[in-house]
């Protein structure tokens, strides 16, 4: 048993998706859930997850579903946290411990708050930061955490025993936790990886336009590919994300525009210097730090 | 002997870093050459390239280098393009066929045609649509262009059957030889090539700055990897390709910056409708044509 140890007799994962079903497989990885409790809208897809070993059984009530558990982890899109948090609270356990995935953490938290009343003491917002461009259980893997981060932003309200708890789930799930303010998240996420998906999704759509006159595609080169991988995201959990973060994606998206003012500027006036400046810089910063 | 079958006596690459070097290598592995001369500024690079085995031997002066060679590939960035062209011409055979691997086409037709007056008809514009963000000789390898597109531009004055060798050359290499108007290959990779890289240069160097403050690519996921990959490609390069196909990538960056402004709205005007409906129509053209 490590420092971190972590064990869950019932563990209820709600949206067994491709964060959801990886979660549960790393935790069957680790053997440290007696039972893994499914819940979710699409029954084929519970069945499907039963089906693959990803979880032990399902429930479609989401109050029956954490009835009895310890450990409630909410992996449905953003716009469905409300709801999802409003349909369980009356089956919770006394002792539960409830943590969430979603990409934004101000939205969930405020929702918490409204929905959770004096059991906001055992919600400890999270956010993993893993994922590929596919979703669905299929698509889940045990490894999909291994040495990534994980970020939790519990707020004053949050019981630092399950705080402890949550990260002691993540640990053994492979990952890396790191604590943080709701605020400070919302940024960090806003400007690498929200607007990211922004500026891909856009760019692909407007060379969507250009392509019916002009065959563009045909001609796209390996980097092409990489840059636009996360436009083969799902639309409406990114819809969900902007939305739901927009205030922060806005502020980095100001930042990004007036700096590419400047560089379109900088190309337009032949001014050479400059733009070798700013690739220079970006090449040495994204060295540094992906390299 | 395929119906494109090649041979060369003596093949001169001018600039032996990733794609120089790659060529070779290709041509090599299908022992079409029976000699292959490197030339280049830096004298320890092409020793190293000889060490490697990608060249058989190099000369410092281009005349000399492309003196008694049946082809000859100019591999050097865009803005060494025309000192190049310069340097060489005194040396070229009557046999000669001269291809170039520019990013840009306009620019380089327009300075072929200022140098080479009636050898025009010697030089057939190409570009090959392969690469990655690393550069150098040590960077190269046979494989780079199998399966990948070539596009060569041929003007007026090209003559066919020189036209024909270049595109031979490229299919012994691995590559798909697609022929296309100039103009139109530079709104193509304008589109596809260098306004993404304009916008993950920008992009890096914009949360550079938030990273000052803030720590923000300690969180990056591997999406953000990927969407920055092509900002690690080399700073001048990149800058020469700007400048030289500003016109067309400008054009293409306002398209963007005027679909990007209407997603911007409705992210704003929390109009999910609009915003979904861009991301899926991105989504579902990435998947048809990188699926």
């Amino acid at each position: 048993m490590t420092a971190h140890s972590f064990s869950s007799k019932r563990l209820t994962i709600i949206g067994v998706g491709l964060i959801g079903g990886s979660l549960a497989r790393a935790l069957r990885r680790a053997e440290v859930c007696d039972e893994i409790v499914g819940c979710g809208r699409d029954e084929r897809h519970l069945q499907k997850a039963v089906e693959l070993g990803v979880i032990d059984r399902y429930e479609m009530d989401a109050a029956t579903a954490v009835s009895g558990a310890d450990v409630v982890v909410l992996a449905v899109p953003l716009r469905a946290m409300v709801t999802v948090l409003t349909q369980m609270t009356p089956g919770l356990s006394a002792d539960v411990v409830i943590t969430d995935v979603g990409s934004a953490k101000g939205c969930v938290v405020e929702e918490a708050r409204a929905v959770l009343g004096s059991r906001l003491c055992d919600f400890v917002p999270g956010h993993p930061i893993a994922g590929t461009e596919k979703s669905g259980v299929e698509a889940s893997f045990a490894e999909l955490f291994d040495g990534r981060g994980v970020i939790l932003t519990p707020i004053e309200a949050t019981d630092a025993v399950k705080c402890q708890r949550i990260r002691a789930m993540w640990e053994v799930a492979g990952a890396k936790v790191t604590e943080m303010a709701v605020l400070h998240h919302d940024e960090v996420l806003a400007a690498t990886s929200h607007l990211p998906h922004l500026l891909a999704f856009s760019l692909v759509n407007t060379l969507a336009s250009l392509d019916e006159s002009k065959d563009i595609f045909a001609f796209a080169a390996g980097g092409f590919r990489d840059f636009t991988r996360i436009a083969s995201s799902d639309p409406v959990m990114w819809r969900d994300i902007c939305m739901e973060n927009r205030d922060a994606m806005l502020e980095v998206l100001q930042l990004f525009n007036n700096d590419l003012k400047q560089l379109e500027e900088a190309v337009r006036d032949n001014d050479g210097e400059a733009v070798v400046n700013v690739f220079t810089r970006a090449k040495e910063t994204r060295d540094r730090f992906c390299g």
